[in-house]
């Protein structure tokens, strides 16, 4: 299905070519975790999100340096001080922390867990989530690829309502979440967050 | 490769089938995480072992009933009660919370990270753990598909030195693992755990 294409995890590496914008900003901001440097935040519109960059995307290279045990400071920096800013080479490595999980609807629209905004704190018994293994203590990053962190709990309804028969998750544990949107102005998550819907 | 093959970690769902041995053993134990049931260990030529279970599979299903939200004790009581010994079906997660890396080593051996015991505590600029993006605060679980889990620091370097010239680990955030394995005897871990090399 779309939603599961749009969805995919692959944990691989990639090029991506970024350029700033008329502002000289690229739209992304950077957390360093466990000597790595990942996206914690894609702005709405801008060349980081036209690229195709996810939050919990891995940075390995930015322009050509490798940026393995800089804190997030010295990899801005690299960006700034890029030589060419029509032009960013970044190698990255796809959403290491995640993993999907796919579910489909009972009769009931059900899919069987319980969320608060976008973190999974129950599972009923005999439904999808149950057969499928989902767990408490994540949180929903993506539903069919699209973008759900900073939405409220009624938001994150509406948009697993809507979201067909079968639905694919993007969850990752929440103790590594926490540890990721630490230090992040939660007005920024919320208003300025890309929640568009992928393209595949 | 080989070692590549043997490392897959899909994520998958599978049926798998267990016996109990002549003494009404599966040899494995599990740890309830987030109100799912996980596997712990597995005993060297167990049952289980044979089967191809591994640590950090997802207990899905024992027997036709849903695991979720039971506690290990409940989980193990399915295993004890099931009606046929002969024949146990379990539905199967391919271990969630990990995920592979594959290193090339240099042309002096080294793959670019040091480690203390099985977790990964610092990792070398310039090196392939760089350019791949291999994260500290991570435990080694596998290497080439071989379980490494209980194994000192000398050992596991040894494993590492005789791997080849393409290494894939298998790894897990340190917090996630340190939860997984609290409580275990860690004697159990180091003498009884299968560690030989899995069949693809």
């Amino acid at each position: 299905s779309l939603g599961l294409a749009r969805a995919n995890v692959t944990h691989g590496v990639r090029e991506v070519i970024v350029c700033k914008d008329g502002k000289g900003k690229v739209g992304m901001r950077f957390r360093a975790v466990n000597k790595g440097i990942f996206v914690q935040f894609v702005a709405e519109g801008s060349p980081a999100a036209l690229a195709g960059l996810r939050f919990g995307d891995q940075i390995l290279q930015i322009d050509g340096e490798n940026v393995v045990g800089l804190n997030h400071d010295k990899a801005m920096d690299l960006m700034t001080k890029c030589k060419n800013p029509g032009r960013i080479a970044l190698g990255i490595r796809d959403r290491p922390f995640e993993r999907t999980i796919t579910l489909h609807k009972d009769s009931s629209g059900h899919l069987g867990f319980e969320h608060k905004d976008n973190q999974i704190v129950a599972i009923a018994k005999e439904t999808s989530a149950a057969r499928n293994g989902l767990l408490v203590d994540h949180h929903i990053l993506e539903v069919n690829g699209q973008n759900v962190i900073g939405l409220k709990n009624k938001e994150v309804g509406k948009v697993l309502e809507t979201a067909g028969q079968t639905v694919t998750l993007t969850v990752m544990p929440s103790i590594i979440y926490d540890h990721m949107v630490k230090c992040m102005d939660f007005s920024l998550i919320k208003k300025k967050q890309d929640h568009s819907i992928p393209e595949v």
